[in-house]
């Protein structure tokens, strides 16, 4: 029995999609053939526009359509407060806080020495001009709490502040609406050593 | 803040994947657009194709890009026996255990009332002529054994044998490598009733 070729194609091209193996891979192109096959040809058509329309905005890195993202653009942003974050998926979790109002570096990733990502992988050279700009007072680093993140944010931090800038960190704590006897003593101890006056 | 439109519109196609809720889609338009773009204009390629060149075998009712199937047209296969099975995935299965020769039908999913699927949308008309053309012998029924799929293979047994076919069911029993205290009684008992003579 011959799978047809173009059927075996899709399941390969599928296949490349993070976090979808061989099963998957054939349970979705069984599934869109079957019954959704303008699903099918609109997601054709949007990634071939995402792939020919989407880059790196000039100034803060994350995916956009233009040179410069809408966000870089927008005279409301506070131009004095850079917040340097992993990914647009956290720049949008920051932005749904409305606790920021300034503008963002997007790494695009994080140092990972064990996967070969270093300081050249990440485009930190675009990060320093950004950040050394001369508008630019305080950078807040908000890259993950997780062992990269933290290393990216310590590096960071030594670099930034080798040039002269203020240069912040995200607190750490016990998350809102955490119950002590379910929180990691790692957060807790470092809620104890952080604590703060009321 | 905005994101481009684009993106917005691959992140929407995504989530039309069966599977595939909003994090995820999300997570994988980053994750191509920043990782694998040759990998997403392939995919984007792929599913063009696909949707434009896999149709239904005109005989067993499974994916093909030419009128009739590989399968049903290879001279090999013994013509007195018909496996009915619910999807391609399953044929498949079915194939590597290398025990059947026979050819197939595939129903493209399964009575399911709830879901409003009843025998018009199986296209059960187009199984009747196929297990009635003169040459099948024995129709063997391999549904899944769900309720869904054992409902169908009973609606299916009565509806071939009132016109005078053989029909069989796959066996059921305890799964090779089944340990008795890890299998299920409904699993059990039904091998104990189907006990066969050593």
């Amino acid at each position: 029995m011959k799978t047809p070729s173009s059927l075996e194609l899709l399941t390969e091209s599928l296949r490349r999609l993070p976090g979808i193996g061989p099963k998957s891979a054939q349970r979705i192109a069984f599934h869109m053939l079957q019954h959704d096959r303008d699903g099918a040809a609109q997601l054709a058509r949007a990634l071939e526009t995402a792939v020919n329309t989407i880059h790196h905005c000039a100034l803060c890195n994350t995916f956009a359509e233009h040179p410069v993202c809408d966000t870089c653009l927008d005279p409301e942003r506070d131009k004095s407060m850079l917040c340097v974050v992993e990914t647009p998926a956290d720049q949008l979790m920051i932005e749904q806080t409305l606790t920021f109002k300034g503008l963002y570096f997007v790494l695009m990733g994080r140092l990972s020495p064990l996967d070969g990502i270093g300081p050249k992988d990440l485009h930190l050279d675009k990060l320093i001009s950004r950040a050394a700009d001369g508008s630019v007072a305080e950078v807040v680093l908000a890259t993950n709490f997780t062992n990269e993140g933290e290393a990216t944010a310590h590096y960071l931090s030594e670099m930034l502040k080798a040039r002269g800038l203020r240069v912040s960190r995200l607190a750490r704590g016990v998350p809102v609406g955490g119950e002590l006897e379910y929180v990691d003593a790692g957060t807790i101890a470092r809620a104890m050593l952080d604590r703060r006056a009321t």
